[in-house]
């Protein structure tokens, strides 16, 4: 790419190398970049050198969070008895815009993927075995509906089974909404096992 | 989104703001980056930072360039007799790509859009025109093949026709290895138009 100055080179890389953009969108936005003012450059910068800098894992749940303890666990009207097990922070904010759940988290940082050499002791897994320790009625394992998360919630269910604390898993199903033509067969097979009396 | 740190919610917003970039997908990079090594990140961040500081326009032909005159300007084997007129700077980098224009370029950063508010002036149009008073056999156009394209080319060319320079279009027609059935109507009217004897 010696048509571009070596600088934009650098940058095109840079951007390509994020999941999810290939060299033409890297392109469109290191052109974009270029034509941003200055200010906002340095605030975008900067703001990646920030969050990087600050963030780290809630002592508690291991959310991403700029606080030893993050906001979720500190909140006292939070109930620190029922315990909702996700893959990633990504999976928590999603819950956490339904506003229903009052219950806190506790983020495994994966699943279980015998595929990809991903083990039981790669994820947050034991860390979550010492919080049942403390005084706890439910877990709720929330991982994906894919292989790899029922696998987890598998496992999970069997680790804490012998320990008496309830384990439930969220339920699987047609999504409100969906079309039943539009929605592939393991889904609707699920959702016939999982119906549920009127 | 205060269920995330608000440096968190800072970097996605900053990622939501780039072309191309909806909140999900500024979600995801944003994990990706406080799960990258801090190294890794302050090298993207000032990659951005250092070629938003040190690129500036070309003084002949207004590409992004790192130098006062861009490599192609300043080479001594391109034809500077003969000038490619492109819409911004991926687009001369794609003519770049094929290694087969020996001319230089003059970059216009936009086309003539009545339905933006651009006009004539908003491109760097009057900068051709200066470059024309020199020694000049040919001015190539090669705007976008839009309407916008089509009307910059149009107003360019009976801007330079009055100098006697010799003034092209690059052709319209059947992409290579386009497939007619799949091609759209004006494309294969201009195909039709621009048919050359065999």
């Amino acid at each position: 790419m010696d048509y571009y100055s070596s600088q934009i080179s650098k940058l095109i890389e840079s951007l390509a190398s994020l999941p999810g953009i290939g060299i033409k969108s890297a392109q469109r936005l290191a052109f974009h970049i270029l034509d941003m003012p200055q200010a906002e450059v340095e605030a975008l910068a900067n703001s990646m050198i920030d969050a990087k800098r600050n963030i780290c894992y809630c002592k508690q749940c291991y959310t991403l969070t700029d606080h030893e303890i993050c906001p979720i666990c500190k909140n006292p009207d939070r109930n620190q008895k029922q315990i909702m097990v996700v893959e990633n922070p990504r999976d928590l904010a999603a819950y956490e815009k339904t506003g229903k759940f009052e219950g806190v988290y506790h983020v495994l940082h994966g699943a279980i993927s015998p595929m990809l050499g991903i083990g039981p002791s790669d994820i947050k897994l034991q860390e979550l075995m010492q919080r049942l320790h403390g005084d706890v009625d439910e877990v709720i394992i929330a991982t994906n509906s894919s292989l790899e998360g029922e696998t987890t919630a598998m496992y999970i269910s069997k680790l804490i089974k012998p320990t008496g604390i309830k384990v439930t898993r969220i339920a699987s199903g047609v999504p409100v909404g969906g079309d039943l033509e539009y929605i592939d067969e393991v889904t609707l097979l699920r959702a016939l096992e999982g119906r549920v009396e009127l």
